[in-house]
């Protein structure tokens, strides 16, 4: 697997793409995308498991309930299309309509997505002018314009793409994502989903079940890992479209070419995911979490959910305060099983408690080994075998400020 | 029932207490209290759900384990003895035998409560040398001067008294309270639990079965009810007081007296955690959050919770922005039934959304109605008839000083 300098969804071979500025966003920046596939793409999505899911969730849930392969997304942002009833849903098909019409495809073979403001309509015009200017921008090197026009609050575009050689072919595959605030996994579902938007494209040929079983496991490890606020979002979808471009043999379940695949896949999930955290609201530091001897996955993954979204361990984190008590607080309220006298917690390699006991360990010490601006927590619960990993980010000023004087 | 004004634990017939300084806390601010019943008082108690539980809290179940009545309450501010082993431990034990001697009582007519900083030993010396001085401060008037003594990041005191008739004699009930951060119910959990320090008192005789099934209803729907950071303490402690020095007959479950005697104490556990919640760390509102039309009540509470504790909804509430979507959207990620056609929403007495759709407002009304120091939502889930009330507060720039610049 070889990182590709500066790819993005439009790296594998037959994709397009493209990011215009459509009037969606008072701000005049970029607010539409397409990303389009020079042939059918099988296709594999996660979406949100918010009970409010926007229009274009459930229109996106029976596309793909529906269809195996698609041709494009689209995607609008500056408006989230949620909490819009009957004509959100009719907004939704529409969009998809027009983006058809402009893509001369069909309806079925759209997929698409919204983010942004709650609660009001679509302003239909501009978007589907926005379509129209998108289509006629696709190109094979659209892949980072598209990746600046699907983000909101966020700083920074997050794009990525990886090759490797697969069933005789050279193949890659890439991706853009965008997410910076309401990014917060649900811990209580069984059921990996995502908290943002994310493309991935690839121009091996998947099947199908293969496609949609390996994304749900790729994004249990990565944008289900992940918190900046625990706000899970009406919005959040995952998407991948594999359209075979690179003429390799197709990619079925349980071959050492779908064990490469799929790696590759969490792997660019991953970095994406990570590249949302550290571009959180208000962020300074990028916090992994690890807990380990819990009595099961779930108990570990519930445990480090719990630390990953408390205001007092974030603030701590902001201010670089070695506070490991928030920490194992943190965890002792996360409705686990654990061993007070066998809990262990490290800081980066620092053993800062054993056995439940703090160690005896100098204040600067200490607070050296959380003045990074990408830190570890590494907590040991004792009664187990059970291990998960979260990323998380600090709770500062700016997080505040973005999120209160910014009216809607 | 009549509210007695500056009342406080001292106001019921028979209690004396003192609070003064010892020199735990560095400020040199007061930081032990005590409370004392001239004769045997009946005790209930409820203590954290957390399973990192301070030594205190381990002692104090055991006491209350094994003994009705109580003579006397002994507190220390500035340290938690928390994640602090078997000297912890032992130092629970130390500080209620100290007290005891000091008291001319038993060990085990003392309960010992700490709140402070997690993971120090508690400095024993400085503690009974602190216990000496408050037993030699007790006075019948002294319940304001241990209101002081308990406090942490709090910036006021807070401390009521109500006055009834019950069972042929004047009661009185008087409580004290602290708390500011690391306030955080348990969702999760079934059986009610504290997340702060409060201590009742009253002068009416208790059966003590009722007495505590009668704090366990009243904390459930007020310090159960209440959230500024929802990080659940490890030393969070209710304790009531009943010395019957009102000479009235027993109060016993299923009569008039005792209904009475519930909603004054009820009522007085929301006052006080209502005023936690008012001085939670960098509150500027006090926000009520009241779901109906949940599946159950325990939905009701669940979906309460999440929204009292959402970030993105904390920090609207702060910036005075009527940003109802991210209310919605907390809702639909609580995990519980809804029906998103048949949402409604009100921000005091304006109806918001209604069938799931916004409503026609304009953007001066909407603020108008969160501008308050007050704020009242009203959400139904519009399946069922489960309903919640409970209680945060708002989040703010000085909620991130007060927990990222003050370190360990």
């Amino acid at each position: 697997m070889t990182l590709i300098a500066n790819g993005s969804v439009t790296t594998p071979a037959g994709y397009s793409a493209a990011g215009i500025a459509c009037g969606i966003k008072a701000s005049g920046k970029p607010d539409l995308a397409i990303i389009l596939s020079d042939r059918p793409a099988t296709v594999a999505a996660a979406f949100t498991a918010n009970r409010i899911a926007a229009a274009p969730v459930g229109h996106g849930r029976e596309l793909l309930d529906r269809c195996d392969t698609i041709r494009a997304v689209v995607v609008n942002s500056g408006n989230a299309n949620a909490c819009t009833g009957q004509r959100g849903l009719d907004d939704a098909a529409a969009m998809a309509g027009h983006a058809a019409a402009a893509l001369g495809l069909s309806p079925d073979e759209i997929l698409v997505s919204s983010t942004g403001v709650i609660g009001e309509h679509l302003p239909m015009e501009t978007v589907c002018a926005g379509i129209d200017a998108a289509a006629a921008a696709l190109s094979g090197d659209g892949g980072a314009a598209a990746a600046q026009a699907i983000l909101t609050t966020d700083l920074v575009p997050k794009a990525g793409a990886v090759q490797l050689e697969s069933n005789g072919a050279t193949i890659a595959i890439g991706g853009i994502a965008k997410g910076s605030g309401m990014i917060g996994p649900q811990l209580v579902t069984a059921k990996p989903h995502a908290t943002m938007l994310a493309y991935l494209t690839t121009d091996a040929a998947v099947e199908v079940t293969f496609l949609r079983d390996c994304l749900d496991r790729a994004v249990r490890g990565s944008f289900n890992a992940i918190t900046v606020d625990g706000d899970t979002s009406t919005n959040d979808t995952v998407a991948i479209l594999a359209n075979g471009a690179a003429a390799g043999a197709p990619i079925v379940e349980g071959t050492a070419a779908a064990a490469a695949f799929e790696a590759a896949v969490t792997e660019i999930c991953i970095e994406l995911a990570k590249a949302i955290v550290r571009d959180g609201e208000g962020a300074t530091r990028l916090v992994e979490i690890a807990v380990t001897g819990a009595m099961n996955d779930d108990e570990a993954r519930r445990c480090a959910g719990v630390i990953a979204n408390s205001a007092l361990c974030k603030t701590a984190w902001f201010g670089g305060d070695p506070n490991w008590g928030r920490i194992v607080a943190a965890a002792g309220r996360a409705g686990v099983e654990l061993e007070p006298a066998a809990v262990q917690l490290r800081f980066g390699g620092l053993v800062v408690v054993d056995g439940g006991a703090p160690q005896p360990l100098e204040k600067p010490v200490l607070a050296a080994a959380v003045a990074g601006k990408e830190i570890t927590f590494a907590l040991d619960l004792g009664v187990g075998d059970g291990k998960a990993r979260m990323w998380s980010c600090d709770l500062s000023y700016d997080y505040v400020k973005i999120n209160a004087e910014y009216h809607t």
